[in-house]
């Protein structure tokens, strides 16, 4: 009773002090929302890429092309499951969307902050996607072998990044009358190779540890450091209408002591990785360490202002030497299967194939430049074969041809360039229609290039079986 | 010549038309910071994970008390590195959010924006993990045995929903004179026990198999149903004055459907999932198929506004037994392994034990409260041992104390409550308390109960050596 009265007393007495509890946030009311968009798209996603895998397959394409394609399928282009509101598009654009807004009876208001939040999740699970693609291709990364090929991959590099470059810009400026500044910009996006394409396309022909496949993953690491530094200088230039030298500097030597300082860190890194995996006693003891590892790389690559996914692969460089490699090899592929497929199908669902469409007027400048952005890329990567001195027996052309893809570094180009209002509209459809060529074309060709028509023995595909 | 003068006049007839490029939105300019920050927090939780399970296992506590507990060190009690925006915190009460503004140079409004996408995402890699928890839990579970104690499950189920929803609704208007329908919310806050850290802790405990643990594995998916049921029916109560009776039905009807139905069902989803592995080629053949069926199956549970994590158990248990299980099996252990801890960690960082300071007035009333709830969730619980019939030397403490935590399901009415203005702060303050406790008290009272004082023989554990 008395114990009553004063706790009832109490109540009163703080209840004019409380406010009333704070209304959810938008994000906490649709929280489920979200969560069944993402659970949705993530279903589309996947089966996507296993029909397009599958499919490629027996094609004897590389299945990567074949999620990719599905990607297209399923993206903007044609099915509008799986879309992004960058390119201006809404909710009511994306049929999951819709489906979604009809269940939940939903005001247009939300469906809109439920799409923007689904797709900013979906874009990080790709971003990490390709983490972890990057760190998986690290990690099959043979370090010496890598090292031998040094010198070759540099000469590579600067002469993949030189000729498209300087060829891209010169021939925008003097053929198409397009200003310096946006000319630079767009040249600079012929740069960088996509390693994430490439580097799988070389793991499903099993050239990845090949002196080809060494130079080439090399080399596409380098261009795309040189790539990055290109990219900050010229977004730079654009910016403050001069080239900051003190940018060029810190980003170059940053770039240079990240991978180079991890590489010659290794072993101080693989012991305590050793010696931590041996302490731990508990569920994930390999694995977790390994994406501390990982993950704390890229989150480094990023802060310096270069790439994550250079972190990432630099991780998987230095951790391929350590003795829970082997265990860690296995444990890291179900985890890449899972997460691999909505990187690539979300760069397919980004790419809008309807800026090829020659029937509408706007299209035909934009595709007259395409064409001419797409020649320089190609030949302007081809000749880096060339490039390559004292190895008699190299195939030269599968090198060119390895260094063809832009995928997500070109992307990445493209985005920042029609963000920060650089690119006029067709020279950044011109760039995004030379990503998908590049990166459509390449994975044929590297198969050719490699004289492999017959049915190709995968090591990483047989040990799923 | 030619061509180049028709571009020229093209590119100039079509400029006007052109408008400039959109800018970018908040979420793509931010997007590689967004990506440091889940990077980072990622990082943060998987250190505190290790760390918290480590030191628990050597303790003898199970791992997932560890991870729990490291949560709170990280979360919003102590070192505010894994803090999310529901409580209304700002990026600038968070450590990791104010070294990526320092690191980036970012105005305040930018690190908001940059700190809600990232606790976004978090939160749904959290939910992602408990959805992966319990599909794995789902896996580890034998139907035919859960099929054996099915009405033992439901009776206590059914004793252990009743007892602390009129016991807590009783009490709290009787002793602590709180209004009718905040009095029935808490009440019902109390009824659902979390199958997730039960589960775990059962796993961990090599019990997940006896009798014992199915019937609380049972009763707890039941008492889950049952708790979203009232849930439902209360928040309905509280939004319109009176109860839906059409909705009331819909939900009871809808949960039976869907549980009953896949099991049911189970024979035809596990041929279906059976025969794709078989013909699938690619990587991923069996890991892909089977996230396809869980991610469906937790949408399937979410859009019948059932729960997310009910859908991935029912996928669990029907893939339980089909032929590529044992592949699967070990398959999802990594990506559990990714996952899970996330779920756990947040959880606990979520919960603010400042909430229980005596020393601060306010929060004296809602600790008495607190006691009583707490009291309530323990006892109505511990009772349902004994609806167990015709089991004569069934471990009926160990049921109930098996049946107390209340986790993250608890925190979901909390959360609701709170957002739906039904709870005043001392209310909704005891019930984070309730789950805290009941969720930290419950591992260690199930070991005791289950009369393992000696070294832990670890199914799970030990194959991950």
């Amino acid at each position: 009773m008395f114990l009553n009265d004063t706790l009832a007393l109490w109540s009163a007495s703080i209840a004019p002090v409380m406010p009333p509890p704070l209304l959810a946030t938008v994000a906490a009311e649709y929280a489920p929302i979200v969560l069944s968009g993402v659970l949705l798209t993530l279903v589309a996603i996947f089966i996507a890429s296993k029909i397009g895998s599958e499919v490629a397959k027996r094609l004897d394409f590389p299945p990567v092309l074949g999620e990719l394609v599905a990607g297209v399928i399923v993206g903007i282009s044609a099915l509008h499951l799986v879309i992004f509101p960058e390119g201006g598009l809404a909710a009511t654009d994306s049929l999951l969307m819709n489906a979604l807004q009809l269940l939940n009876n939903l005001s247009p208001t939300a469906i809109e902050a439920v799409f923007e939040s689904q797709s900013e999740v979906i874009s990080v699970l790709a971003e990490l996607g390709v983490i972890i693609l990057l760190f998986e291709i690290g990690l099959e990364s043979d370090l010496r072998q890598l090292k031998a090929v040094g010198i070759q991959a540099v000469v590579v590099a600067c002469v993949g990044v030189a000729v498209p470059f300087i060829a891209g810009t010169a021939g925008l400026m003097a053929i198409f009358h397009v200003a310096a500044i946006p000319a630079i910009f767009a040249g600079a996006a012929l740069t960088a190779t996509s390693i994430g394409i490439t580097s799988k396309v070389l793991s499903e022909l099993g050239q990845l540890k090949s002196t080809e496949g060494q130079i080439i993953v090399g080399a596409a690491v380098i261009d795309d450091v040189l790539g990055i530094i290109v990219l900050a200088v010229v977004a730079s230039l654009a910016k403050t209408g001069e080239i900051d030298i003190a940018n060029v500097i810190y980003l170059i030597v940053s770039a240079t002591v990240f991978l180079i300082g991890s590489i010659l860190l290794g072993g101080i890194f693989n012991q305590a990785f050793t010696a931590i995996v041996e302490k731990l006693e508990t569920r994930g003891n390999v694995i977790i360490p390994a994406f501390v590892f990982a993950f704390f790389m890229a989150f480094l690559g990023n802060a310096i202002h270069l790439e994550a996914i250079l972190g990432a692969f630099a991780a998987g460089l230095v951790l391929d030497e350590s003795d829970a490699r082997n265990e860690l090899d296995e444990l890291i592929k179900p985890i890449a299967d899972v997460f691999v497929p909505i990187f690539f199908v979300t760069v397919g669902a980004r790419a809008d194939l309807g800026v090829l469409n020659p029937t509408v007027p706007e299209n035909r400048a934009g595709l007259l430049i395409a064409v001419f952005l797409v020649a320089v890329a190609v030949v302007g990567k081809l000749v880096t074969g060339w490039g390559v001195f004292g190895k008699p027996g190299i195939n030269r052309w599968a090198i060119g041809v390895g260094m063809i893809p832009r995928g997500e570094v070109g992307l990445v180009f493209a985005g920042i360039g029609s963000a920060s209002g650089i690119l006029s509209k067709p020279l950044q459809v011109s760039i995004i229609i030379m990503v998908i060529l590049t990166t459509f074309l390449a994975p044929p060709f590297l198969r050719v290039a490699f004289g492999q028509t017959d049915k190709t023995i995968d090591p990483v595909e047989s040990t799923s079986d």
